[in-house]
């Protein structure tokens, strides 16, 4: 089969891992504990999601995070926010933008998903900032 | 009183619908709708969203732009996101960014709230290319 | 059968509908297009929603509408928000305490619910203001 | 290119679809009106969600059916719950089923919900009725 | 009084039970926690879920297991889902069925709220396991 | 600078929170957990939230935290929730009320949410008697 979308998608992956041990072990995480119950969607979040919708053109990596937090943060689902926060700090955005998005929400959203949200930034940055100092 | 909130937000506002006759006619039908009704609410769209929010260091317009866009896509709010999808052109984003942003979003919220997204989209687009070439 | 609640639940609507000709008939509308797809979600309307729930003790009528309206406002539900903002009213709600209510939300929901749920308050306020210089 | 996917996501549709004119002009209008802000998105409806999904094992044509139109009931996104009532009777449920899963979510989503997805069937219903007897 | 309803609710409740220690104990848990709280609604989910609306014709067990266990998938809310996880087992999905449901919501839902539900269908397969050989 | 509203929203949130040392430390511990991340939002609380919402005319305290409590419960925000029913409890609602606000909206957002809320109910109230007795 010569469909590359795979491996595409493995490499666009890495553009939002690497040098980013903590968050790289998370999606290896998710990707192991999808393996007994439902591996294709791991290979679907692979192909589908990195290989065909985040190497598109036209909007940044750090665009793409961009959007992908904010409609976390307005979903509530945390714990796949406390991933991209992570995706999206290896791709450049700065803690602040981060912050800044979330509280550009309350108006958008209300209070409490963004200090839902904010919470979880906490802890994201916190467990960062540990890691670089180790 | 010496609050300053209600004229920043409206200089902030200006920046988002100048040289925009059709998103700043929404705005003004928008305070124009709540005047008889919830005059205050108009208030503070004007003084917390766009007096306190808006003027914020950290994002440019544009990045508020995508923020909210991504947020009202999430949300499934349609009045709100036709009336930000044209603050968003206006603060620079291209169409081209608008339709990748939402196109992004379809892992995140699957296709409907995508599908129904980019009806509006093309339904602002249609209308400012009516009125460019006016 | 000696089960009473149909009969309990109609008295009960009654008082959230009776003087008020445009509500009545839009119940009964409901109850009418439900007649040949579903006719028994309408007499779980009236059996358990107003058989059951509204006729409890503890919160009154007023305080019911109230609390169903932040539910609907919430949701963007609009068709059922039209509705309940007319049994509110019915049951005691002014108009003043309805705006009151959606403009509680918008740190709790966002400004597009809120002001979604006012277009619809303005549009129920008109029809019966209408009614009533008829 | 080898890829399959896009070629057996069109079978898989035909099979959602056939006998249905309604419906197949619904889903081609889908793809036309995408055709000129995001063609490709019609593609991965194609691909992804009809060619990787769709085509899985596991699950009946009419379970699929099932299980999409109890989550569009859910989020209240009626243009795809109107499109996915016609596939999901071409895919074999009954007008009762489809009314009986809508009534099933009562106690899951509360009653708004439920009578909006029974106005959208009621009109799916009419339209095949007036085009059996056409 | 001769309303049947309670008593037929808790027989269809039975069905969905019986056989599944944990879950009728999850049940039953349920009802025990509502008794000092809100007794009622304890009556309600008997009387009016499982009284009235399991106990319908026209969709099998599984069915009705389908349906809810799609719109719990939808709306995120996790401690219901794993109940229902556990009655649709007992109602006669299997474990494939109920992992493919989850994976065709990929493209209504997103992927963070399939990848919540498998985390939650992983650990109800795993209790139900260790039941099995204990 | 001669802007009031945070020295009035501060006086508003002692309304709901005085003779509640459970739900005054619940706020500080709020406005220093976002202390170091975001100072600005736990402003935006006071200044808005309570500085220019709840200081309005129209709706008693305890009319505003029943519209509140049921937003809550319908976004299934159980963090904010928990505070809500403290400051709700302050201001005057009785726990009978709370109850039945709850219970109120079985049919309008299904039984998952209403549960959920009830268990948030039943800890603050516990805690509160444990205070009490303390």
């Amino acid at each position: 089969m010569n469909d590359k979308r795979y491996e595409h998608g493995m490499e666009k992956l890495m553009e939002y891992t690497v040098k980013d041990r903590e968050n790289a072990s998370t999606h290896l995480k998710i990707a192991d504990d999808l393996q007994d119950i439902a591996p294709d969607v791991a290979k679907y979040i692979i192909e589908f999601a990195y290989g065909n919708i985040y190497t598109r053109d036209g909007l940044s990596n750090k665009q793409r995070a961009l959007v992908t937090i904010s409609s976390l943060v307005t979903q509530g689902t945390e714990p796949q926010l406390e991933l991209h926060l992570n995706t999206g700090l290896t791709a450049g955005l700065t803690q602040k933008e981060i912050v800044e998005a979330i509280t550009q929400l309350i108006p958008y959203t209300g209070f409490p998903r963004v200090l839902n949200a904010l919470k979880v930034a906490k802890k994201v940055f916190s467990i960062r900032a540990g890691e670089e100092t180790a």
